[in-house]
């Protein structure tokens, strides 16, 4: 089988059939999201935190407070697993064993670098930014000598990574799907997405202060 | 400094005024998700995996196939952590240093119980299919023998949560709040929400079926 990458945790066994390996695939799911969910080990337990990152090219940056203790674990030459997972759908099946859901999810591992060169960083920081917030950099007041040093950089590598996808409607059994006229039973998909809704100003802004035009488009 | 549970890494250190200490809230933001991110430690590496959940008062329920390698690392007895997020919206600051996300996380850390008892296995499975689709344990065929073998259900206590919550605008510094008129820069929060769309039939469903009011009545 074909992987995103070789190593034995970025191959997908389970449900092998739902594993995607093209790497421009893996870059729109992850550029797709606003959250991911890092992964640490802390006293030889795992943490799990949602945090906002950003992608250039195969480098993903994460930022965080330097006085964080999950950034200064991550920071540590220890490994992490970065996963950013988007619901598309309820699969309602026959069956509730059936039952399913569609998503992305992408699963990033590796041992992330702190940036330390000063353009890689606002590189960085810029880019997470402008995940979460397009537009946002070059509108708002960019970081000052403080805020930066401040704020911890963490750049991880896209190379050992796995991207699993599952679309389209419910896999039931035959028996079950014979049955659908006598129970009546309704099968499909129920999508789910992610919407964006009214802008709610600052209450300190000026009433006057129309909406920024990088903030406004994004309303469904 | 109140917590949910006692333990040092249950307790939020971090912008600790995020931190709610109501077990009523933390239920209230698990039973609103669908997906829990799952994080284990696998050969001394961190693996953060999408999954569904369920809970009956203070036991989170996850399951999974009893062939996954995740499944049988969790119910090795050793250390989990759960965590659940909802964005609630992008917080667009005067600075981007101060550009934050509104959301709900709840984290939950554990060692979980492999749940063997017959009835508690069917109650943990009906909790995970009705917090991914209320309705459906009634509605569909429920899980027979050969099903329930291929199953492994977890037992996760709630014990060891801790909930942390950022509502609200942006909290920009004085100096660039007093910039407002002159740069012209908007400040606010943008909501995120998510919402379910039209049902979409299974392919092989006869065209009469009319979609269950459990599924239909999600829309928004």
């Amino acid at each position: 089988m074909t992987t995103l990458s070789p190593t034995p945790r970025s191959t997908v066994r389970r449900l092998p059939h739902r594993a995607r390996t093209d790497r421009s695939e893996l870059h729109a799911v992850l550029d797709a999201g606003m959250v991911c969910h890092l992964g640490l080990v802390m006293d030889g337990a795992p943490v799990v935190l949602p945090t906002g990152y950003g992608r250039i090219d195969d480098v993903l940056y994460l930022h965080g407070s330097t006085g964080a203790a999950s950034l200064r674990a991550a920071a540590r030459n220890e490994p992490v697993c970065v996963t950013v997972t988007h619901v598309d759908g309820v699969v309602y099946a026959r069956s509730v064993f059936h039952h399913s859901m569609n998503y992305r999810s992408a699963v990033v591992h590796g041992v992330p670098r702190l940036v330390t060169d000063d353009a890689e960083r606002l590189a960085g920081l810029r880019a997470i930014v402008e995940n979460m917030s397009p537009g946002s950099w070059e509108h708002a007041r960019g970081p000052n000598r403080k805020e930066l040093a401040a704020t911890a950089v963490l750049a991880l590598d896209l190379t050992e990574a796995s991207l699993k996808v599952r679309t389209g409607p419910p896999l039931d059994d035959d028996e079950d799907v014979a049955d659908d006229v006598p129970t009546g039973r309704w099968s499909g998909v129920l999508p789910v997405r992610t919407v964006f809704g009214e802008p709610v100003p600052c209450p300190l802004l000026p009433a006057s202060t129309p909406v920024a035009g990088h903030v406004g488009d994004r309303r469904d």
